[in-house]
């Protein structure tokens, strides 16, 4: 059983709202938080195997990366300021094509290193090679969501129900939901089997939806709906679930996510990044819809940076609606956060409470940046960085702690094995 | 005499676009690049005062901050998420009013210890309090270029001759340049005078232009042009100068900015934590006006970070032509470097090459988020962050380095200094 007690420290626990404890004290047992209060509260029965002094800094939920591709770490600058079609068609499917047995086990440890460096401590992956994608994160102590990516080209409704069950319950960093890549790349019938599946188990599904206003526009030629109304209307989002990118919901289609109670994952680089447009955030709050965010894959982003995220969140939203007072800070902390875990599925890392999981990181608030302490959560969605993690923790592990990762590998291993993978396709 | 020798790295000399030297050695002598090259061809001549393995990493010239309010680092985060009529009225000018003389000296500290983080290595900064300004960068061995803010309510045209008399020639630290605030805080009798100044000096001008839509409309009400054509037609350009943020300028401004010769000084950060809006760059570009990158204040934008930036300047751009073409990376670092130099005087510090100020960074690429290497200029500008930056050096003198500072004053020091000036003004 290991613990680990840190003091000395502030915590924003996100359970309500933004308030911190000053002077307080987190204990862990094992994968769970065991005490988190104030220090005179605290119970002293026994020792712990590590005690950290925080310093005066502060302790929060880690973020979740509610959406990504993380595999894609190969192709990371490889192909950018290119149009969306010739980036994809040109630049990103024939070296997909190209992937080895075990390149995306490394070029997924490369991601897990950069989220932890970003205060990520759990991602919503949708990618190839599932099996590897899980021998990565887990070896890590990193927590990964997979989801499904399936479309006419690649995966099948018999893979998914294979990994929904061989990933769901065996390893405590790991679980699997279902999924389709997105209506444009799947043919109704596939997306009607993938519904039976979804029905058969209880269980949300999720894909990309309404990225682009050509999407929406494509979705409505093919079946007079929208790419929403179209998987409503299978039955797909029965049990819940969501959508990625999420840019061009019409006032229907947020219907649709009310009444299924679905979450939007929203991208902001890479709807940044690929000229896709801004999404509703503010209507999407008006409307009480449940947002998290996700970095989207770093060939497209390129960085997995959840502090661009949070500014671009708010910063696009203050843009699009002429309003410097749209979508304040505490409500992106709180999707980056709270938001994201409850759209993945880990209700029990949303929040810090006695009891949940010990994802978490210490904010490093002697930086410039973080100074003054006028106010901390503004502080850290707008003036925030990965310069300011210190440590981030999942499953009461540290996995990443000033500049060091502990992660059961060499960081130069993991380069060089990124640089073989793409190394071997100079010739494209 | 003081000397450094930076051997086994590769270098970004910017000098004649984004190529790359691999293998590459720069010496300095004082405040001067002496030499920088392949390995081979190196002098070894003499020795130095203290040789860097660079292991690899890259050097580049610094950033420089084409526009910003260094001294307003107190009001960071203390006035957020407010439409921008309340935020200037009801928090920021009531507690300027209560500044003390010193104030700024610390909270001008702050700055720079937030700039060399981020790889900034001089700031183009309007502010009050000019001799407090020049002392506390001075004192930090961090280049300032000054500007004049003048409006009717703060600073003269016998202030602004002063000190552009007196932080002119005296130390290689400092430099001033004319400036006012903006067309609508200046009387035309104001801006006159100032015109004259300018004549009398042959000196360039410099003011916040259209950075918002309704103060183009307030220009054209009261004089029926646009606050770049008033300026014009007062002479204020006639010796070139240029405008910050420049977010609504016409067909016709940009024939001023081309005649003129005049710089554009954008703050994509600012104008989108604002909601001012999303400047031309795409457009700008086209017709070869010059531009830098700025950061604006502290308590706009945030931060003081040119990765954010630099991302901004071309994400907004994307999704203001809606291509993802636009505004490629190249062009950013560009801005970023050379273009914010040559808008702030500071022909001396554009680009790496011999005989140049050793205003320059190294960038730590064993970061995740800068793997693998596939192209170091978009690593750089799409997922580079203040994290990369592993040494930054301003005048040959190291300042920044492995995340300690080396700027006279011990950080903590600072930090006290900035909270009491704010903890002053808490009963406001």
């Amino acid at each position: 059983m290991s613990s680990i007690r840190i003091y000395n420290a502030r915590i924003l626990t996100m359970d309500a709202g933004t308030g911190i404890i000053d002077n307080g004290v987190l204990t862990t047992r094992d994968d769970r938080i065991a005490y988190l209060g104030s220090s005179d509260k605290e119970p002293r029965e026994r020792s712990y195997d590590r005690e950290i002094d925080a310093k005066g800094n502060l302790l929060m939920p880690g973020f979740k990366n509610a959406h990504t591709h993380s595999g894609m770490t190969f192709l990371r600058s490889f192909a950018d300021d290119l149009p969306l079609d010739r980036w994809l068609n040109e630049a990103i499917f024939p070296r997909e094509a190209r992937l080895k047995d075990g390149d995306i086990y490394w070029c997924t440890k490369l991601a897990v290193m950069e989220y932890l460096t970003s205060g990520i401590t759990a991602c919503f992956d949708m990618y190839l090679k599932p099996y590897e994608i899980a021998k990565a994160t887990e070896e890590s102590g990193f927590r990964c969501v997979q989801v499904g990516g399936m479309n006419n080209f690649s995966q099948s409704l018999e893979l998914q129900e294979e990994w929904f069950n061989e990933l769901n319950g065996k390893n405590p960093l790991t679980s699997y939901m279902f999924g389709y890549h997105a209506e444009y790349t799947c043919s109704k019938e596939l997306l009607e089997g993938l519904s039976k599946l979804a029905h058969k188990y209880g269980a949300p599904v999720w894909g990309h939806n309404s990225e682009t206003a050509s999407e929406v526009e494509g979705c409505k030629e093919r079946y007079g709906l929208t790419p929403t109304e179209f998987a409503d209307s299978l039955g797909l989002f029965d049990n819940g679930g969501g959508g990625y990118h999420c840019v061009y919901l019409s006032e229907h289609d947020m219907d649709i996510f009310e009444k299924r109670g679905l979450y939007v994952a929203t991208n902001p680089g890479s709807n940044t990044k690929l000229a896709s447009g801004t999404a509703p955030i503010a209507r999407l709050l008006e409307r009480g819809i449940g947002i998290g965010i996700g970095t989207d894959g770093p060939a497209s982003n390129n960085c997995l940076d959840m502090f661009r995220e949070m500014f671009l969140t708010t910063g696009l939203a203050k843009l699009r609606e002429k309003d410097a007072s749209a979508v304040d800070a505490d409500k992106v902390l709180e999707m980056a956060t709270a938001g994201s875990a409850r759209a993945m599925g880990l209700t029990e890392a949303d929040v810090l409470s006695e009891g949940k999981l010990a994802d978490l990181i210490m904010i490093d608030l002697s930086k410039p940046e973080m100074r003054p302490l006028n106010n901390i959560t503004k502080n850290l969605v707008y003036s925030g960085s990965k310069a300011d993690v210190k440590l981030t923790m999942v499953g009461g592990k540290i996995l990443y702690e000033d500049g060091r990762f502990n992660i059961g590998e060499d960081p130069e291993v993991i380069y060089n094995e990124v640089d073989k993978v793409i190394g071997a396709m100079k010739d494209i």
